[in-house]
């Protein structure tokens, strides 16, 4: 399975993803389920979920395509909106080609899709695995794909469109952790992003292991927390 | 939905459950999900999840052939074990009555059961929609069944087999909190109930609306301890 989460707040979007995938519980393999697309006027990160060959047969030919300037690639967009159709399209396509190949089997991903391209803001969009999709909004900051019910109570108590980024970050990195405690089909390393509108730079992402210093102070400081935070509870009032 | 959650500690047994049931979106409605078996010798708390029609039948069943004294009821069993036993055989013979009528309609319902047959400890079973069950052990000391994902985050950090009733009461009421909070399809109120080993009474459940003064302050002392926890994470040291 898969856990990703991507957000987006008033300073900037977040991206956080575990890179644990399996096909049964004796098939685990880590690969990253993030992927950053720069040119010129655009920064866009990509999350996926789901069927990996379907996933990555996407990532390549969206690579590709922005590679070859051919005038089909992500680089030639001029609105995110216009990013996340081509992320859409280029799912059918493979979907179109592998899918009818076997019964029974399920074919699907999901994406996330963030960034910015110049004169828009930074934006933010779900892909479904038919290749439409929908946009987070000040009402709903974030999107989740894969195993997302887990790590979902904190995000929603957390989480609002005017969060700081560095809070954003902390949370999405918690509700991972959540997650991966547990569920096995979630797992480290974490890969991690953000974005801040009008950045000149490419996205850059950080990685984190089960052992990352920061992520392990974070983890404990949240673990001890929730403890401190039980302990201060009300008593039931019955008699038990 | 549905979401219920048992567990088996050294000071006993807690159960909670919610009432919300629906059929899709536009059905809803407000169903008890804990039933209470009691007679001389023997204290039991059912839990059901999964198709109502299903759950319905077997805990009326189990019902009327307890109050027959035929010698096929639950106050004929010498053992937790066999109590389970016959929940899983009464699950079957439902199954056999009303599931081949239509193809393509899950009729599977889980059970948790818990409570104390006079000589033996307290015990704590799950019911698969098969008829057969699994027990609960100090491993292991809670079970799940229905929208279980949300409320487990909490459950794996608090909970062993040796913390006190009262602390998995709270526990269990803040697990279904979180679960109400992030899906719509689990609502209150909440029903809980605690038995401790050789309790001479038969467990009596406490309903909790949404609006019930210790659930509401436990529910508020929980949303500040979180963000007070979250107040209190280190910050990332990366350069956001």
């Amino acid at each position: 399975m898969t856990y990703c989460v991507a957000i987006r707040l008033a300073e900037g979007l977040v991206f956080a993803s575990d890179t644990r995938t399996n096909a049964g519980v004796d098939h685990v393999a880590t690969f990253r389920k993030m992927r950053v697309f720069s040119a010129p006027g655009l920064r866009l990160v990509l999350l996926s979920s789901g069927n990996l060959a379907t996933s990555q047969s996407v990532a390549s030919l969206l690579e590709r395509r922005m590679r070859l300037h051919d005038g089909t690639g992500l680089s030639t967009v001029d609105s995110l909106y216009d990013a996340a159709a081509l992320v859409g399209a280029t799912l059918r396509e493979v979907l179109a080609r592998d899918a009818d190949a076997a019964a029974g089997v399920d074919f699907s991903s999901h994406f996330l899709l963030g960034g910015q391209v110049d004169g828009e803001p930074v934006r933010l969009f779900h892909v479904y695995p038919q290749g439409n999709f929908i946009e987070a909004s000040e009402d709903t900051p974030y999107f989740q794909i894969g195993e997302s019910k887990y790590g979902k109570p904190i995000l929603d108590r957390v989480l609002d469109y005017h969060t700081p980024l560095a809070q954003a970050i902390q949370c999405a990195l918690i509700s991972i952790d959540s997650t991966m405690r547990s569920n096995l089909s979630v797992g480290a390393p974490v890969d991690l992003v953000w974005l801040r509108p009008g950045d000149a730079n490419a996205p850059s992402p950080v990685r984190l292991g089960e052992n990352d210093p920061y992520f392990m102070r974070l983890r404990e400081g949240w673990s001890r927390g929730l403890r401190e935070a039980f302990a201060t509870l009300p008593a039931p009032g019955w008699d038990i």
